[in-house]
């Protein structure tokens, strides 16, 4: 098989989401061995004006959901960004890997020079899809991935690169 | 033109590696403007048990280069892990950048399906060419190329989405 505008996104997507799940099992874990409430975490920031924790995972999830709705066309399912718990988070993420299995890998090959729009306060920027997934969907996923783990590292929760890249053998 | 072994590793590397270049830069300048020397960043840490911004640096920069060697064969520039400030950082990247852009497509395309041995403490793990660019060589370098950012941002340099993604248009 030859590498394809899907298989290179929606696995990477789904695997890496399915990582995030287990360090949030692991946050839960270490919060109640420690007696403290694991939702103090939702607001936890790496900078003042950096992004709280539970938007990192809103939009990681995001990142993934509209990665794959906009190579193929599909409708993404609507979210409310009211998560309050990391339970509800995982929910999240749980449902976006649904959606994200759930498009036919059919639907997303061959999407490499179709017009991306991305909507932006500022107007929307279209980009081929090859571009797009490349330059903005793939590395923005893993911004928001990379910092939540980021955050739990920050905040005491252990997890190694493991954890991170999850088992390959 | 289809999406490649080649199109979706070299190309993504050299573009973050180029950023990440423009955020050391940033650094220098606020450095300067904030009279410390920038080089006290080689050692600030996200966790104390997490490596140090210039071991990030250093491993983003390795991800990059054994990413496109190994998937080529090629044979990869050896460093000695001894940079001592930005300036020898920023000096490794680019002569990373220059590699991955030294080593021709034709020899990257088509690795899908090739054994990649990863040489680690506990013994080599071999992974097929597609299954170490998609879940272990990009997850990789995005690791620690985000680290490296998080870590400028926790230390009051200023940075946004734009300075991660390069200009996109």
């Amino acid at each position: 098989m030859s590498i394809s505008m899907h298989s290179v996104s929606a696995p990477v997507f789904v695997r890496m989401l399915g990582n995030l799940l287990t360090w949030l099992d692991k946050a839960e874990l270490h919060a109640q061995a420690k007696k403290f409430d694991v939702n103090v975490l939702l607001t936890a920031r790496l900078a003042p004006d950096m992004l709280p924790f539970a938007t990192q995972i809103q939009i990681a999830a995001d990142a993934a959901k509209f990665g794959v709705a906009r190579l193929a066309g599909a409708e993404a399912p609507k979210f409310e960004d009211n998560e309050a718990s990391i339970a509800e988070l995982k929910e999240r993420v749980r449902k976006t890997i649904e959606f994200v299995q759930s498009v036919p890998a059919a639907q997303i090959d061959g999407s490499e020079n179709k017009d991306i729009i991305i909507p932006r306060r500022d107007g929307s920027m279209v980009l081929k899809g090859e571009i797009f997934l490349k330059h903005f969907s793939l590395p923005n996923f893993f911004f928001h991935v990379t910092t939540t783990y980021a955050l739990l590292r920050h905040n005491g929760i252990e997890l190694g690169k493991v954890d991170y890249l999850g088992a390959l053998q």
